[in-house]
């Protein structure tokens, strides 16, 4: 088959290689009905991330299962599976306390580019839903393996209440699917923090009630304005840079809550400014799995129609 | 009256100085009941915090109303009230959020090492017993101003929880007070981290069901070998230093909870890091104002014993 494999920065090639096999019994081999490519396989691919072995490229993934190895339980042959971007057994303390991310076997997922994957942990990792989804519903379900799951978590991390304030600092993928998490746990108003006209409008499609264009200190003073002085219950980061993650602070209100999803790079936090800052951080690799049978309920029943950027 | 008045690192003097007055009619005047120095109060005094003006020392209090100015509701002379060490309305929007230690008009209270003190937004700062306290309780509620709220709010912040497992870092009079509040929450374990004996001897009287003499890494890998390579729900961070809140992080579990009440000195913390722990972060000032009724409530029905070092 043939499937993308990254050499180097720059050079990714779409090549003849082997079949997936089942090797160890908890395994699932998955036809994939779609692929996409995650902003996070950016990195490398523009050499901002060391590359030393060449890569199976594509960790977003759904489709039918072919076969599965004989310790496996919960899903069988002929079923439409979704999984995390993060591989876990789903029975370890860490996975039961609701952080599949953090599993005790965690692996991540690789080689989903590609007509056929192997999945680890089948049972701990797949969801199947109820019935083969219909073709239009497929680019959605796979946005719940990552970049749903992902701003959901920050949604989550941020510890959005119905009726609360909401700000999301970020307007990509991530970003623009938080704003849609926010609006789904009942925020009373998500404020999109974008200057991206078509961005903007994707955020007010997906439950933006505000956009603000400042960034950095501004962006956070316009935040307060909106806020009556108090500033946000909850703030989603979705970017990971030091002004982002400076941002968020500046915008939630003493007591409020940070979810930061966006990988930091290049971030260092004060502890004396953290301190008097009086605000909730919580962030990490999403535990998508403990979101998804939530979010495919939500896609198969139609409430939600997030974008996946794919090809099938 | 004679009060302590802190002039210069190592200089504090009891001297003659005037009584309190009324300044604005939200303002009362207190006698105090008992009084008492904070590890605080040693900043200054050892030079490891500027004394730019002499300092009227004492911000822990609790007494009897003498005077108050015309606008004050809620407590009238002859009442016995405690008050916090954070000055707040308790209307502000951050008062109500449970910040008091936020407040909009926040002050940082002053001059209780004195027979009398002026306590500005009486209303929103002073918490009346139904009754006088008997003289035995009278360090107890001292206690709850400050040392006890301040424990209190580690555990709170830490989100101990009925059963669950929580490590208190640091055995100074705040972590001990943390062992008592995670005991009082329902913490079903409480390992405090200590290597002083009489220390450890006080936490076990408080509360804690393990003791790890351990520090640093090697305190963080004795608590994941206690809770079976898990790691604590719960970590209260009562120091602030880089070793302590390194240790906190690495004794909480993935999705964990760590409450940061020891104020941070040359603390910094890296994004990356704190990312991939995975574990929220929340700190601050103690809301004590929050917590009064509660702890003055447990102080009088003699539920709970706290210390306080004070002289009468």
């Amino acid at each position: 088959m043939l499937a993308t494999i990254l050499h180097s920065p720059g050079n990714i090639r779409c090549e003849e290689v082997e079949e997936p096999k089942i090797l160890k019994p908890t395994d699932a081999i998955i036809k994939l009905s779609a692929s996409c490519i995650c902003g996070s396989d950016l990195w490398p691919y523009r050499g901002q991330q060391a590359v030393n072995a060449p890569q199976h490229m594509g960790h977003e993934y759904c489709g039918i299962v072919v076969e599965v190895g004989d310790a496996v339980r919960t899903v069988r042959p002929g079923q439409f599976v979704v999984g995390s971007f993060c591989i876990s057994d789903n029975t370890c303390p860490h996975c039961r306390f609701g952080f599949q991310s953090s599993c005790e076997q965690r692996e991540f997922m690789s080689g989903a580019q590609a007509p056929y994957a192997r999945v680890p942990l089948a049972d701990g990792t797949l969801v199947a839903t109820a019935e083969i989804p219909s073709d239009d519903l497929i680019p959605s379900l796979l946005a719940t393996s990552d970049v749903l799951g992902t701003g959901w978590y920050a949604a989550d991390a941020a510890r959005v209440e119905p009726g609360a304030t909401a700000v999301v600092v970020g307007d990509g993928a991530v970003g623009l699917m938080g704003v849609l998490a926010a609006k789904q746990m009942g925020a009373g108003r998500v404020i999109a923090m974008s200057r991206h006209k078509a961005r903007q409008q994707l955020a007010l499609e997906y439950g933006a009630t505000d956009i603000v264009t400042e960034r950095g200190e501004a962006g956070a003073a316009r935040i307060k304005e909106l806020t009556g002085g108090v500033g946000a219950d909850s703030v989603l980061e979705c970017v990971g840079t030091q002004e982002s993650m400076m941002q968020a602070i500046g915008c939630a209100r003493p007591g409020g809550h940070i979810g930061f999803v966006g990988v930091p790079h290049g971030v260092t936090l004060d502890g004396q400014m953290l301190f008097f800052a009086q605000k909730s951080l919580m962030g990490g690799p999403a535990p998508v799995r403990r979101f998804l049978p939530h979010l495919i309920d939500l896609v198969m029943n139609r409430t939600i129609k997030p974008p996946a950027a794919c090809s099938r």
